[in-house]
């Protein structure tokens, strides 16, 4: 079992404390099931940050991401300064009998670490088949591979994760005890991401559709499901 | 009809500049459209940057924010820095013939902009007001209105849209015309957010489900079909 991330001001969860969790386990969960990273990175001029959505997917204690090898942020992530990177997934809308307590329950990491670039053939294909079977497992095999040209117009950055925390808030609302007795509906409107059915292309014509594809999707709406 | 932002060094779409748009409406669309809002602020120590996820509203040329008026990110936010704020929503995982066109359908926006506190009791409200219709139109005059105390805890901010850009990708994937033939399903799955059946807690027992919650369920189902 992987130690805890020990709890420093960078991962600190200062407001609502209690909903903090400092364990790799539930960070790493989380970060698995998110569809998205969103990337802090430094940037000139005006506006010091920016902030880009990537797609990502976890390698043991480091984060992936792919892009093209001349984009500014897959160089900036290379360079090695540190990078903050937050993942979200909203479940519900809180309402509760003041407006005050209304809240959303949502599963959240802030992650903190340092990029590299990948080097190598071996371990770039190892990091890309990483990234292609968290999108689709069973896609790699299926697919075609990529080429010479295409490999060397890719960048695969790995952020080794030095510290992180996530927030999760579930459950209805927590209001006032003054405020229970109040004739005003409260509860939660849960709020669930779902795969619909998969359409294919003008290209794919009498072709069935493959197994893992159905797979994923039963278990994506599966694992969704309230 | 507003004016489209200009395309200067901090919004400028560089990958992929086919799917970026500059015009309001579709920037706005997309932030009224997206459950969270990440924010970027820069933070003391070890590590240079923070992104947070947060609830937002839109109030015409500015995006809404509240928090605990001692949370450190209010506390930035109102101090006027300049901050980039990033929305996105996944729409569908793009499955091509070969791994290198695999893709995700999105749309996001990149926005930045100055942060200002809210003050006066009356433009407090005006903006918790709009924050709180986002989330659940009707439920300003359903809920127990904030009182003193509450409102004295909550700080509202206010980050004028300086400048943005949204990345939009919509459709099936775009092969190599060499890879066309190849006996490989190539198509979308369609990913999307759906509202659940809203569960009472039990404080609610007895009490029916108000229609601007069963309105709001729909409307948000058929504005996320596809």
């Amino acid at each position: 079992m992987e130690p805890d991330f020990q709890i420093t001001d960078a991962n600190r969860v200062v407001r609502g404390p209690k909903r903090a969790l400092y364990d790799r386990q539930a960070v790493y969960q989380i970060i698995d099931n998110a569809a998205v990273a969103h990337v802090a990175i430094a940037a000139g001029g005006e506006y010091p940050l920016a902030v880009i959505p990537m797609f990502h997917a976890r390698q043991e204690d480091a984060i992936l991401f792919h892009g093209a090898r001349s984009s500014r942020l897959m160089k900036t992530l290379a360079s090695g300064i540190p990078v903050c990177i937050s993942f979200t997934m909203v479940d519900g809308i809180v309402l509760a009998k003041s407006l005050f307590h209304h809240s959303m329950n949502y599963r959240s990491v802030v992650l903190f670490g340092t990029g590299e670039l990948i080097e190598g053939d071996g371990e770039r294909l190892a990091a890309m088949k990483v990234l292609s079977e968290r999108i689709m497992p069973g896609r790699w095999d299926d697919a075609r591979k990529p080429n010479r040209k295409e490999l060397d117009a890719t960048a695969v950055v790995r952020v080794c994760v030095e510290t992180a925390s996530a927030k999760v808030r579930i459950g209805g609302p927590l209001d006032e005890p003054e405020d229970l007795g109040l004739p005003i509906w409260s509860g939660v409107v849960p709020i669930h991401c779902r795969a619909g059915n998969p359409v294919s292309d003008e290209f794919s014509i009498g072709l069935e559709l493959p197994d893992y594809i159905s797979a994923f999707v039963r278990e994506y709406n599966s694992r969704n499901a309230m």
